[in-house]
């Protein structure tokens, strides 16, 4: 069958391979995939993180469990453990339904296979397409701000929000990109910053609660930002911290934009009411850890709140960019 | 002469110690200051921070030195030395300036003592004078959000938004204190934190970039901060981050003030735009630097920018709590 490569995850003669994300910057490591339940363990450890590289990653490692071991019963099994991974994205299951239904009606190893590859394939499309939209909306000697990571490390292809970024740079037009670092797993700092190092695109990377001062700078002429979830009347859920940036820009008329699949809409998702919001351990705020570090330099006992996301209401949202343009109105 | 003791602070048998605030919240580390370079240092590497604190420690090792040898130069010397320690907190130097004029004045190293002694003091009253003020305005069931440490570990007394929390506490008002980590240095999670603990006031640690989800669920009444300078127009320096919150405060129509000994207003700034904010370094950023921990985790080159304070615009602040009441009219 075909091999694949993105920048965090290859198929290579049927061996799914994943690049450790909690290693990065400092050490690039790829894990091989062994079955599903590892799979499944490396999407909870955070090792690969992003919606949509998790829908890929996901529907591939389920179509290769199958194409190995051609058993209904273990792949409804595999598809419940998969699902259950990773709550809030809500294209992993889209992706899984699609693998899952191929093997439930063809039965055909070859092709649950090919249905994953095509996934595969249709993110590198969708990324570029976003791409394109967005990019008409970037201008030279733009200074752009992101949020966590919303890149060739969150996809297959070249991203969505970095996407934006990144056609915009290859149509030559001159641009900045602030980071922001995004506690407390700090995506920005680690992946972001990377990313733009292997891209070559400038950028100066920052603490979350330094935006603010660049706006009343006028240092920030955009913001773009992915989205995990978007629901029918426009709100859409980020990483936690995106609201804060969208009443920041809102403030300071600054534009401000979501970059997603078209898919990441949810039409069981009335309002971003209707979003469950993922909260995580208290370890994560109370200090790092990261690599082989565990750090806590907060009181051990210290009571916290960490919600993995949060919910922007559309009417902060300047535009929503997806692979079939870009919407603002939703009422 | 006079013993004196505070949370961070100790002088006796006229030998001048100080907590060590890096090392916390785990250790509990007193440091004997052996001269004013030895505190300057102790200063720069923010053993002790805190305008208030800063003022009265650099004031007591610049009188005992005068007092242990009486030499006009070197008390001038030590007055430079100990003024360029934090440039952007107002009240280092004009603490200092008292010490250095009855030192000039007096020549008498017992009066110069006894100067010294009355700062520490007048602060203990300030910090009283200004938890009064502002505890009327805390309502019971509040919950507050404060920045950075304003309190005990800041100041020879209860603190500033700290004393105003402290005194409403103690008024019998059931309150609840969210806690910004406020990155990068972490006063937050490492010392709020701590404090509150030792106080027994009830609280959670959050990340800077929480605050705005916390606002829009209706779980913060009250926003109070300190102030590192206030110019004669209202707008004040503070902790990076501090801009942010106000911001945010004013977007979700939540009472934000700033708490600060009279004296931090700045005679010399008509506004905000005649503060100078100190740069700090780079490695703050791009990781942490903690007790005994170097933990760079963004790539090791990447470019970053680290103002040490931000400027809040006074049109955003609902009041000045001060030892002489509470201000919000400066216009």
């Amino acid at each position: 069958m075909k091999n694949l490569q993105s920048f965090a995850l290859c198929l290579q003669n049927n061996e799914l391979s994943i690049l450790d994300q909690q290693l990065l910057p400092h050490e690039k490591k790829w894990i091989t995939v062994e079955n599903c339940a590892h799979m499944v363990e490396i999407i909870k450890t955070l090792k690969t993180r992003g919606a949509p590289l998790i829908g890929v990653a996901a529907s591939l490692s389920l179509a290769l469990s199958y194409f190995n071991h051609p058993d209904l019963t273990t792949a409804n099994q595999n598809f419940d453990l998969l699902s259950a991974a990773r709550p809030t994205a809500v294209n992993l299951t889209h992706c899984l339904s699609r693998v899952l239904t191929c093997i439930n009606e063809t039965k055909h190893p070859e092709l649950v296979l090919q249905t994953a590859i095509e996934i595969f394939e249709e993110d590198v499309n969708l990324c570029r397409a976003i791409g394109q939209h967005g990019a008409n909306k970037i201008d030279d000697g733009d200074s752009i701000l992101t949020h966590c990571n919303a890149g060739s490390l969150a996809t297959v292809g070249i991203g969505t929000a970095i996407g934006v970024i990144t056609s915009a740079f290859q149509q030559g037009k001159k641009i900045h990109v602030y980071v922001d670092e995004t506690r407390p797993l700090l995506q920005g700092a680690r992946l972001t910053a990377y990313e733009l190092d292997c891209l070559g695109i400038p950028y100066t990377l920052i603490c979350d609660n330094m935006a603010a001062s660049l706006m009343a700078e006028n240092k920030i002429q955009k913001i773009i930002v992915g989205a995990d979830r978007i629901a029918m009347n426009g709100d859409f859920a980020n990483k936690i911290g995106t609201y804060n940036l969208a009443v920041l820009a809102h403030f300071h008329h600054i534009p401000f934009y979501t970059a997603a699949p078209y898919t990441t809409i949810d039409k069981h998702a009335k309002t971003g009411n209707d979003i469950i919001i993922e909260q995580r351990q208290a370890a994560e705020v109370k200090g790092i850890s990261w690599c082989n570090y565990e750090l806590t330099w907060a009181p051990h006992h210290a009571p916290t709140y960490n919600p993995a996301f949060d919910v922007t209401p559309n009417r902060l949202v300047t535009g929503i960019i997806t692979d079939r343009g870009i919407f603002n109105d939703f009422n």
